[in-house]
């Protein structure tokens, strides 16, 4: 074997009570659509973004951009978007499964105190990212894990997170210089269900 | 305010030690590509498939499989796939970078006891999935929130985890029938580098 692996591999277990919290943040996560109004205190979104960030990702490049969103005006045209989203995917189902979809309640756009706007940038390394030849969007998978980072965090603050992805990209109102990305809003809220 | 939300948001906060414990996982965790032989116990690996199994998905769809690979023959071939693909990659870097890409290692498909495959199933809640209409790559998101979930579940337990993308899905042996996935090898295993 290796020598230069470390004797003793039991030291890189996670003490018993902050193993018991990565469980509980994983199984106690959800996604939330009903937000209190609260602000968000600054250091604990802080904190938050903070763990989003350093998610793994292909050759160390780091595409993602969470762009936060307080603005009210800019919110009201992303939450218009989501309404015609809605009402096109409706289209999809028959009746009675229509009206149960259109009943849904599937985002906190404009309930939740904060709204990230998450992007990926596949250009971030430059042409050649070390990993990424056989899998381009493996720039896309990263992202997501630094979502789930977010979310998870978010969950340990005690912060209620629900993805939001029923919007159109190109359609995304300031966002349209962004490059190929998925959003969701997110702010202080309580878990529905299952807590 | 919705008098149906929970008067204390305050108890969906973690406890210290375990809020510690997500950040000592999310900071914590690293990319391994060195393994210790060690076998990963049954009960063990469970825990952190279980937890992967827990993330959240579109729709609810869960579309992600993940197949534990245990026998060697199996890994050789995965792993002769890889010598390929890193030799393709190699084409497309100058020296010196490319000896520089050549002398990384970028795997640890045959040291590390336990392999997993991750595929992702975009036909598992059948054609119309909640919420998926307007991003269909949603169902691929949801497979990677189930990674992360992995590997922090894993960083808990003290085990390794090493993704490896850079293998071409449509030659992965034995997985051809599996729909558009990713793949990571894993196994007991050290942190490297930073802690
Ligand atoms: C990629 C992705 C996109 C999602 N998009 C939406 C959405 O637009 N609206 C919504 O209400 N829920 C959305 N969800 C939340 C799922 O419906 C939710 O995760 C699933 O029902 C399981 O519930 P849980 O997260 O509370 O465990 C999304 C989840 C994922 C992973
Ligand atoms: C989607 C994805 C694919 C990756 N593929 C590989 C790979 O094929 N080989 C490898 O050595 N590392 C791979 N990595 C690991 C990254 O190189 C690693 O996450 C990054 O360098 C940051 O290091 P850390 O994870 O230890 O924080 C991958 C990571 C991600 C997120």
């Amino acid at each position: 074997m290796d020598p230069t692996l470390t004797p003793d591999p039991e030291r890189f277990r996670l003490p018993e009570a902050e193993r018991r919290g990565v469980y509980h943040a994983i199984y106690g996560r959800r996604d939330v659509r009903r937000f209190r109004p609260d602000p968000v205190p600054p250091e604990t979104l802080a904190r938050v973004l903070h763990a989003a960030h350093h998610a793994p990702s292909v050759g160390f490049m780091q595409p993602w951009n969470f762009i936060v969103i307080a603005d009210r005006t800019t919110r009201e045209r992303v939450k218009a978007l989501y309404e015609r989203e809605r009402q096109a995917a409706a289209q999809f189902f028959d009746e009675p499964r229509r009206s149960q979809y259109l009943s849904f309640k599937l985002e906190g756009i404009l309930e939740a105190p904060v709204n990230i706007c998450v992007t990926c940038d596949p250009t971030r390394a430059g042409p050649e990212v070390l990993g990424r030849n056989a899998v381009p969007e493996t720039d896309v998978y990263s992202t997501c894990l630094a979502v789930q980072n977010l979310w998870l965090a978010a969950r340990a603050e005690g912060l209620g997170v629900g993805w939001v992805s029923i919007l159109k990209l190109p359609q995304l109102p300031r966002f349209r210089a962004k490059t190929p990305g998925f959003h969701l809003g997110r702010g202080r809220g309580v878990d529905h269900g299952r807590p």
